[in-house]
C-alpha cells in the first residue's frame, strides 16, 4: 500500500492467474493451454511480420484481421472486434456494455475474472447460484437485474448451455446487453453467433489462446451488432490505440485461414477429453460432463487441497479453486496423451491406494 | 450511439491516432516513427519466439524483459512495469496513481490522450497554459491541484525540461503523484529516471515504439519506486493479466541489449533532425527548440490547413491538431535523409512561391 495510489488501486482485488512456472519436466494442465502447438502458418505469417516494417505503428482497426474473422464467421468487418486475448475485449465490455445502473449478473461458480472487472469500473454485481448440477440454470436470470454475462461453455464446469436456451434468455431479456463468452466453444459447444442478425443485444467474445493453440501471442475478439462493436471501439480508443502488433494480427490472421490444422486439433483433444473422463471415473473421481478443453472432477474419499498436493509433489500441475462449492473440485487441462498417462499414472498411485482404503 | 452503450461509453471522446494509410510511395511524416528500422537482433528474436511455444501463456509479470530493462536503467527489477505499449502504461497510471481527488495537472499543449485517459476513468482535470514559447513553466504547477503528469520532452512541441527542473517540482509537490513521460526522451533529453531513487512518488514513463524502432509490437514501460510500480500492477491484474505475448518480450529484450544500433540510430535521427530544422528556418519557417523526433513549426505566410493540405497533395503527410494555440502548427516527424529531400523539395516549391509573393 502507497500513500501516492488512488483510491480505486486500493479498492481492487485483482485476478491471480494460474502459475507460469518454468520448471522442465513439468506436466502443466493448469491454464487450458493446448497440447499442440499453433498453425504452421500462423508461425510463419509471425516470422514474415517481424521485420523493418515493425518500425511502423500497427493498424489502429487491425483491418485484416477484421476481415478474416468476418469471413469466417459470415459477419461482416463492423460486426467484429478485436483485442490483446479476450480478456482485455471482456474488460472493454463490462466498460462499454455491462456497466448498467442495475447490478451484472452472472453465475456464482464462473470465470474469476468478471467480478474483478466490476471491481474496476465500479460496477454492481448479483451472482446466480448454479444448480445442484453445476448447470446455468437461465430462468434465474428472468426478470431481475441488469446486463448479463455467461460464459458459455461455462468454466471451470465445462458445463454448456445450447444456443436454444440463449435465444430464449435474449428473448425474454432484449433490454439488457448479454455477453458470451466463448473461449472454450470449439471443443463441443454450439455457438451464439448466429443469433447475432437478430440480437442487438447480444456480443459473443472469443480467444485464440485455446483452440488457436496462440495463448502466447494475446489475440481475442468479439462478434455483435456494429452499435455494440462502435461502444467498444469507444472504450478501446480511450485505451489504447494499438492493441494488437503486427505480428500479433499477422499470426492470428494465418492461424484462422487454417482450418484443417484447427479441426485435426479440437478432434484430438476431444478425444483425449473422453478418454480422461473415462479414466477418472474409473478411479472413482465424479467428473462433470464437460465441452470445453478441461475437466472438472472431485474424488468423494480426498480433499481438493490433498489431491492437488499430492499432484504437484508428483510434478504435475492442476488448477483448484479455494472457493465456497468448487474447493474439493480440481480443474484438469486436456492435456496430450503422453501427458494423460503421466496423470493417470500418478493418480493410480494416489487415488488407487485412497480408494482401496475407502 | 446504441441503447445498450454504458453511461460511461456515452460520455467518451476518444483520442484520434494519426493516420496509418496504405498508400505506395507517401512520405510518412505523422506519427513519428523511425525511419530506421529496429534491431536485427530484436528481428531475430521475434522469429525465434515464433514457435510450438506460442501455445502457452506467456510469463504475466514478463520477467525477462523487466530483468532486462532494470540491468539498463541501474534499478532492481521491482523498479520496473511493462506494459502493451507506453500508451497502456500511461492508461494504468491515470487508474492507480493519477486519479487523485484534486484535479490531475497537465499542459494545455501536449499529448492529446491525457484528457481522453481522464474522461475513461472519471478523473477531474486543470490544464496549465504553456507560456509565449511553448515552455512548461513548473512554478504554475506548486500549491494547486492533485497529481501531475508532463511529457517530456513535451509533444507536440518538443521542448525539453532539465531533470533539475523535475528536481524542484518533485521536491516541492511531495505529496502528489508526477509522471514523466519520456516517449521522446532519447533524441536529446535528460531522464529523470536517476531521481527515482530520492522520490517515491515519481514515475517515469518509456516507450520502445520511437528510438526502439518497434511501434509495431507494441511495448512500454514505466520505472518507479517499487510501491507505486504494485499500484500499476493491481489495476494490470484486474484488466489484462498478460499484456505483453511471448514475441513481443523477446524482441524488447533483444531491443534493450543491442546498443549499438540503438546509438547509431539516436545519432542519425538527431543530425537529420538539426539538418531538417535549418531548411524549414531557410523557408522562413518558425521552428521550436526540439529534443525529439519530430518538428514542430509554423509559417508566418501560410495557415497550418492551408500547408498541411499543400504537402498531403503531394503525397507527404504531417500532423496537424485542429486546436486552439497550435492551429497553425505542423508536427514533422524527423525522416530519413531521403524524406528530408523530398519534404523540402515539395517545400521549396509551396512555401518558397509564398515567401516571394509575401
Amino acid at each position: 500500500m502507497s500513500r501516492y495510489w488512488s483510491e480505486l488501486a486500493r479498492r481492487l482485488s485483482p485476478y491471480v492467474p494460474g502459475e507460469q512456472p518454468r520448471i522442465a519436466g513439468l506436466v502443466k494442465l493448469n491454464t487450458n493451454e493446448s497440447p499442440f502447438g499453433p498453425s504452421p502458418r500462423a508461425i510463419a505469417a509471425i516470422r514474415a511480420a517481424a521485420g523493418d516494417a515493425l518500425r511502423l505503428y500497427p493498424d489502429p482497426q487491425s483491418t485484416h484481421l477484421r476481415e478474416a474473422l468476418a469471413r469466417y464467421h459470415g459477419v461482416t468487418p463492423a460486426h467484429v472486434f478485436v483485442g490483446n486475448g479476450s480478456d482485455e475485449v471482456l474488460a472493454h465490455a463490462f466498460a462499454a456494455l455491462l456497466k448498467q445502473p442495475a447490478p451484472v449478473l452472472f453465475p456464482d461458480v464462473t470465470y474469476a475474472f468478471y467480478p474483478v472487472y466490476c471491481r474496476l469500473f465500479g460496477i454492481d454485481f448479483e451472482t446466480v447460484p448454479v444448480d445442484g448440477a453445476f448447470c446455468v440454470d437461465l430462468r434465474s436470470y428472468l426478470g431481475r437485474g441488469g446486463a448479463i454475462v455467461i460464459a458459455n461453455p461455462n468454466a471451470p464446469t465445462g458445463i454448456a448451455l445450447s444456443p436454444d436456451d440463449i435465444a430464449g434468455l435474449l428473448r425474454a431479456r432484449p433490454d439488457v446487453p448479454v455477453v458470451i463468452d466463448e473461449a472454450y466453444v470449439d471443443f463441443g459447444g454450439e455457438t451464439a453467433i448466429p443469433l447475432v442478425a437478430e440480437h442487438q443485444n447480444l456480443l459473443v467474445v472469443r480467444t485464440f489462446s485455446k483452440s488457436r493453440a496462440l495463448a502466447g501471442l494475446r489475440v481475442g475478439y468479439a462478434i455483435g451488432d456494429p452499435a455494440l462493436i462502435e461502444g467498444l471501439v469507444r472504450v478501446k480508443d480511450s485505451f489504447n490505440s494499438y492493441p494488437l502488433g503486427r505480428p500479433a494480427e499477422a499470426g492470428a490472421v494465418a492461424a484462422i485461414e487454417d482450418e484443417a490444422h484447427f479441426e485435426a486439433m479440437r478432434s484430438a483433444v476431444i478425444a483425449n477429453r473422453e478418454s480422461l473422463a473415462a479414466s477418472l471415473r474409473g478411479f472413482g473421481f465424479e467428473v462433470l460432463p464437460s465441452q470445453a478443453n478441461f475437466l472438472f472432477a472431485r474424488h468423494p474419499a480426498m480433499s481438493g487441497k490433498a489431491l492437488a498436493a499430492a499432484l504437484r509433489d508428483r510434478a504435475i500441475l492442476v488448477r483448484r479453486f479455494d472457493v465456497p462449492r468448487i474447493a474439493d473440485h480440481l480443474r484438469i487441462t486436456v492435456g496430450s496423451a503422453d501427458e494423460i498417462g503421466r496423470l493417470t499414472a500418478v493418480l493410480a498411485e494416489i487415488v488407487g491406494v485412497v480408494s482401496s482404503e475407502w
